[in-house]
């Protein structure tokens, strides 16, 4: 091995366990820490917080990634370990302490500032703290963008690289063109589904044993995984021998915890799929955002929400609630777990409308950051927005800017990464069609092939490779919103008989 | 502050923050980490621990350290946490870390060993490998022995400070005097208490539900703690707003479980007792094994075995079980839970033979590091001490010298310290009856006033004060083993009417 690597993997594998550390701390707190202990504990994560910049924010560090830039008897996880660690140290450093100790008062500050003003419906009462946060996170920007780069489009990588303005553009437009009017085609026939049995009454218990056999269906490895409940389903990865996601139960909604934990297994598998020399190294993590999410969704919605999916496990669920779903056909319950209908809240919204929901937030980020559209207006600008792409406006701020708490934590250019991994998934599921007989793995409850082939193609990578680089070399091209307009298409054609 | 002090606590915070971490990643293990995670995490935990190391032993902390040992402008705890962390780098210095490391594989995989032997009852297949820890600990003792101490003294001393074989002699001396001849007494009447009760079927959601009950009853705040279960009951703290206990539960065992969160209750209140400028020190943790123990057993035994502790709860639990003790009477539950019998293992042995078992290992260890007593021989003194002290000889090594993990893992001297700390627990209360009146206490459940005389004579100090120093305040004596003989007889005599 590069003797210069070696001394970097030193300082390597002690970041990565102080991120693992710090990450059973963020996994605790949602699980089984006790109420009032964060305040003391966070503390102790603050040291380890500060361990972990010292570990590669140092001289030594610098000088090594220095000299390993250029290196050529490195493998290829090697080459991805130095060039992460370049970016993080770059990350690190890049925003002045100080600065960086004030933002994070102020985000501490302003999610209870949020909260509060989400409960009263006040914007008013927000809108100086958001004040305050656009500022930082412009100046932020303003550090990160390289020469000739622009400010939201920095932001925008920060999350998902590769995918700046340009290409957003053209995928919300293409969203704009083909979605919008099929909502509307949609909403029209909304009244020939039946939804109510999904808000029938449904034991706690069962849902939680039939979601643990679900979990496991898909292969989530339960030697290797855990179940947890917390107040909103999350999926961390420690290494690939050790994935958590956890669940939340809901009496009077059935579909709640079942897609949950199909969304959440999906993250999971990824996690558990990355191959053993890359999953304990700062390239053990997932591609991207979107790459992450595109496995969570394609398990969640074109696997999960798919006919050929429930056809062996229907019967299973019915056995459970006889009282319930005796009288629901399959065709009838896969109807109801598809219905589309405009809404207010994102994460209610359904597979259809969702990607609607991200566009509002992405042009109202991109006024927000490259045209300094004042704060105050965007209420408005938010409602003009759903009304524009979802047909529908908010009563309330409650119901409209304030759902949710991305930008009072300073997370501006991160939604995009949601709608892109949808896409992604349907570029991805394309591909596997070709390759795979899908519709009969599917029938078979054959999960084996299934989590192997994504395995093979994306999982067992981390983020050694690059996300266009994966997609790439699965599909033989580049990104295609194409694929995924086509899949939302040609789904709700079929279910809405249009 | 003095501006020493205040540079070395720093180094103080990281190796506490570290402790933390460590410990966390102990709990989890426990309770919520899946089962194959643990080899890949345990390199995780290695590089903390790597860290904790580096956090004490440096020149920084070594010149900080010589020269606060002598400073007059600290206050108690800083003096406290100085002559810590002094023996804290003395303990981490001593052992060459060749040794250190050769030591810790023999005792990672002699652990696996001892589990076989004891499975096969073959205790010739354990005894090379204990030969060796028995090889290094004396080597270790030898290390930590002050000028003229002898190694078991310096073995002892690890666990508690100020109780070497002098006053363990004296010590058990007594038991051996009075309880020995106390328990063949007991032995005869044997047939006059019936305890078949406790073994019925108790359905174990309701175990748990009254479990949760009785952890809030005797004070452990529940949003400050948390309860899980694990297959070996044990408490946690981090600090002392967020202290862990574990249960386990058996179907046909009510006292199991009840007198588990009873003991592990008992020290959690300990731990959420300690004030908050002493919390999240390096002294933050209790004075020491035997104090911890003496709490858990004031909570377990001396006041959880008693008729006024029960007498507002049995109708609780007699109500929650109508069917099993419908028809056993509040004195009936009060002798069965207090039943005494000579029996092998010491994890099941009641209040009044317990301390008889901690015999046989103290002697055992005593000739063992002392006078090179024969590894090979040590099944047999086993069973002869077994005899004299209990009047039973293992059948097999299984049930006898094989039975604790203890020895396996080089814990040579930790014993007594259990033994100890139901002493300590009789003399606190001895002087407890004389300031409060506990009969009324717990009659009214009134733990409130309990726990905050606890908080004020013992929990408050963490380990700032010595074990004998908060005896000697407290009672206004040294250590007297006479309370623990004399709380024995006294409820003995009284139960089996002697």
């Amino acid at each position: 091995m590069n003797q210069s690597y070696e001394k970097l993997q030193k300082y390597m594998e002690k970041g990565v366990a102080l991120v693992h550390a710090m990450g059973l701390f963020g996994w605790d707190a949602e699980t089984l820490a006790p109420e009032k202990s964060l305040e003391k504990t966070a503390k102790t994560v603050g040291i380890l917080s500060s361990e972990y910049f010292a570990s590669l924010v140092n001289p030594e560090v610098k000088e090594l990634l220095k000299e390993l830039k250029e290196a050529e008897d490195l493998n290829e996880v090697e080459k991805a370990v130095v060039k992460k660690m370049a970016e993080d140290v770059r990350d690190l450093e890049m925003i002045p302490p100080e600065e960086f100790q004030a933002y994070n008062e102020l985000t501490t500050r302003s999610t209870a500032v949020w909260a509060k003003a989400r409960e009263n419906n006040d914007f008013a009462s927000f809108c100086p703290v958001l004040k305050e946060i656009i500022a930082y996170q412009k100046k932020f920007a303003g550090y990160a963008a390289k020469e000739g780069q622009k400010k939201y489009d920095a932001l925008l990588e920060n999350y998902e690289k590769g995918f700046g303005m340009e290409q957003l553009d053209q995928f919300f437009g293409k969203l704009k063109e083909e979605i919008v009017p099929l909502l509307k085609e949609v909403s029209k026939k909304n009244d020939t589904i039946d939804k109510s049995m999904i808000f029938k009454e449904y034991p706690v218990e069962k849902q939680k044993e039939f979601c643990a056999f679900l979990a496991e269906y898909i292969g989530f490895e339960k030697e290797k995984g855990t179940i947890a409940e917390s107040a909103h389903p999350f999926t961390i990865g420690f290494h690939n021998d050790d994935v958590r996601i956890t669940n939340h139960f809901l009496l009077q909604n059935l579909e709640s915890a079942i897609f949950s934990v199909i969304h959440e297994g999906g993250h999971g598998i990824y996690e558990m799929g990355v191959r053993d020399d890359i999953t304990q190294t700062c390239v053990g993590g997932g591609a991207s955002c979107g790459m992450h999410e595109s496995q969570s969704r394609l398990f969640e919605n074109i696997i999960g929400r798919s006919k050929a999916f429930w056809s062996p496990l229907y019967g299973k669920l019915q056995q459970m609630y006889l009282q319930q779903l005796g009288d629901v056909s399959l065709d009838a319950f896969y109807h109801a777990i598809n219905k589309a209908q405009a809404s207010l809240i994102r994460t209610e919204a359904d597979e259809l409308t969702y990607c609607l929901h991200i566009m509002v937030r992405y042009e109202a980020e991109k006024k927000i950051i490259e045209e300094d559209y004042p704060v105050e207006e965007l209420p408005k600008l938010w409602n003009q927005l759903y009304e524009e792409y979802l047909g529908v406006v908010p009563p309330t701020d409650t119901e409209g800017i304030l759902q949710d708490i991305h930008w009072a934590q300073g997370s501006f250019g991160y939604f995009p990464s949601y709608a892109l991994g949808n896409a992604f998934a349907s570029q991805i599921y394309h591909q596997m069609e070709k390759d795979l007989d899908m519709e009969t793995l599917l029938h078979e409850g054959n999960f084996a092939v299934i989590d192997e082939y994504l395995r093979e193609h994306i999982h067992q990578y981390g983020a050694s490779r690059s996300t266009n680089r994966l997609l790439h070399d699965l599909t033989g091209e580049d990104f295609n919103p194409d694929y995924y307009v086509n899949y939302l298409k040609n789904k709700y054609k079929e279910i809405y008989q249009l």
